[in-house]
């Protein structure tokens, strides 16, 4: 028999239950109340929810994967909080980041008791699949930090290439949906080759989503998506369509690049935030505005020429076909595992919403 | 038969040997060096020999319990690393710390990873024990950074009472000893009775421990302790010997005391840094040297002041005493255990060492 399609939401409902009944304490508060404030403010919550799915694919009994679901889901909200720490992000969710809300110091720490709380959630697994459960966790958890680390050394590095970029975000990105996967396979009773698959299906459905996010940025509609469009163009980031622009281009288009590339980055156009360094001039009005407008024109005329040029290498089709590739070939190594095509349906299904086909 | 002498030298050995060829990658190499530097810094390895004194307590066999051991100095490195970054420290073990060496956000993500491989390593550990032994090394963690909140609170904070004080202690620094034991136990095979006794003598010890920084900070021999006496006066601590001044002080002593605590810390003074705040200062020479010399001789001045305040309320024999108090407290928990004396004695010759009787 069919699941029913409501399957996804059930879960996000049962994850977002646990997550507001989650046993801590009220004190230290500096220490409590982050913790509690980050996982309030939503998200899809994808990687409990596919661990939830990955266990029911194998017929497992999902009550006994809730605890790893709330683990992963906590953990990715410790990467947040300290991601957001190193990437001097003001906003998270269009809310204030916990550093930016408290500060730096309460950041770190509350960041890492809730790392500290992942594993004391791993720890109410079942006996039998902990070390094993624990295995892939601290695989992907190490993979998160090495991503994040060459993340922030692309920023200084001249010239990155694409399968660098792919290998960086398989590990910061697609490694914890990988992960995620696994876990719940195994608690669901997999055989050890089906795990392996169902981790192979998240590490190339992670990469495609990663890829997308890349796009969306660029050309994804800002009302549909919720995104500033060009974030990732004023920060400089070193995006898939970045660098298979520069791939394509011809020695003017690559100065053209490299020349935008020197600009300095405007992150408080993307926040919506006024920058301090704005506040920090000299008090007089009009100068200012004037100035602010400048900047703001300026990123927009940035925005436009880096679009353009990547209309002219066709860089948008380029990544969709890649989206695309990743994305079949994530699918097949779903369709290998041995389960039912219905339980299948609901994964695919899930992850299919979470693709954006047309833009 | 009685236990050779050097079994704690033997089991420092054993651990800097390992350590120094703990498997980390290379790459990323931002990552990975800062974890080598931290853990090459040396230091008494105080929580992974009381791990194995623990184990071998009981007739452990020690080789089950090395990676246990390995995982709490981990442990502790990765609090060192996040706790230099909150601090501001520029120095630990007299060596640049990592966010001095590298920056702010290599300390974080590396001390992060630090924390994750101390898991892995822990999961090491045989299957049986996994649980109970994840069990007490999150409740120590959760501890640590509960202490380490509270220790920042309490710099915000204008009244903090003794138990309060002694509370964060036990959390911040007794914790984890009491944690090390009691994984040490558990892994020689211990009775739940014992392993809890064990706990509690090393929660005591702990505390006792702090307790005789606190006082060696002020009456300890520089030269014979490495440390520069009266950091935690500059730095405005507030140190179980402030705290009980203040307790005993008449209302001028309280004042001169919050009078005294107004006063800027200076960090520089401590970790014979030049501040930035100095450098920042218009370059002309003669002014800033005027300046650099007072700020010390008012350093100066100030631990003689507060020192003076200590001996004239007797301080320095009250918390004695309390060292004392809670050595002995500990040391009848260690003697309850139902463990051979000639197996007693090589924890307490360990603990005895690191305890200072003569000032």
């Amino acid at each position: 028999m069919a699941e029913p399609p409501s399957k996804v939401s059930q879960y996000q409902s049962l994850i977002e239950k646990e997550l507001a009944v989650l046993k801590l304490p009220e004190e230290p508060k500096k220490l409590y109340e982050p913790i509690r404030y980050t996982l309030s403010l939503g998200g899809k919550r994808m990687r409990p929810v596919l661990l939830l799915l990955g266990c029911d694919l194998f017929d497992g009994n999902i009550e006994k994967a809730i605890s790893a679901a709330l683990a992963v889901e906590l953990f990715h909200n410790f990467t947040l909080m300290h991601d957001d720490i190193m990437d001097n992000a003001p906003l998270r969710r269009n809310q204030p980041t916990t550093h930016q809300k408290w500060n730096k110091n309460v950041a770190i720490l509350s960041g890492d008791l809730m790392l500290v709380k992942a594993y004391e959630l791993l720890n109410s697994c079942e006996t039998e699949n902990l070390s094993g459960i624990l295995n892939v966790f601290n695989e992907a958890a190490t993979k998160v930090c090495e991503g994040q680390q060459m993340d922030m050394d692309f920023e200084e590095k001249e010239t990155i290439f694409i399968d660098e970029y792919i290998k960086m975000i398989s590990l910061k990105t697609a490694a914890l949906l990988a992960g995620s996967l696994k876990i719940g396979a195994i608690l669901g009773g997999a055989s050890a080759d089906d795990s392996r698959k169902l981790q192979e299906f998240g590490k190339h459905i992670g990469i495609a989503f990663q890829l997308q996010d890349d796009l969306l940025d660029v050309f994804g509609n800002p009302e549909k998506f919720g995104k500033t469009v060009g974030g990732d163009i004023i920060a400089n980031k070193k995006t898939f369509l970045f660098l298979k622009a520069f791939e394509l281009a011809d020695a003017l288009q690559k100065r053209t690049l490299q020349n935008l590339l020197v600009d300095e980055g405007h992150p408080d156009l993307i926040g919506g935030q006024t920058s301090s360094g704005c506040l920090s001039q000299p008090v007089r009005q009009n100068p200012q505005l004037v100035r602010k407008k400048s900047v703001r024109e300026k990123a927009k005329e940035k925005i436009e020429r880096v679009t353009d040029l990547y209309c002219q290498l066709n860089v948008k089709e380029i990544t969709k076909k890649e989206i695309e590739r990743y994305y079949i070939k994530g699918m097949q190594f779903l369709n290998e595992t041995s389960t039912s095509s219905e339980k299948k349906s609901e994964i695919t299904s899930f992850v299919s919403q979470l693709m954006i086909r047309e833009l």
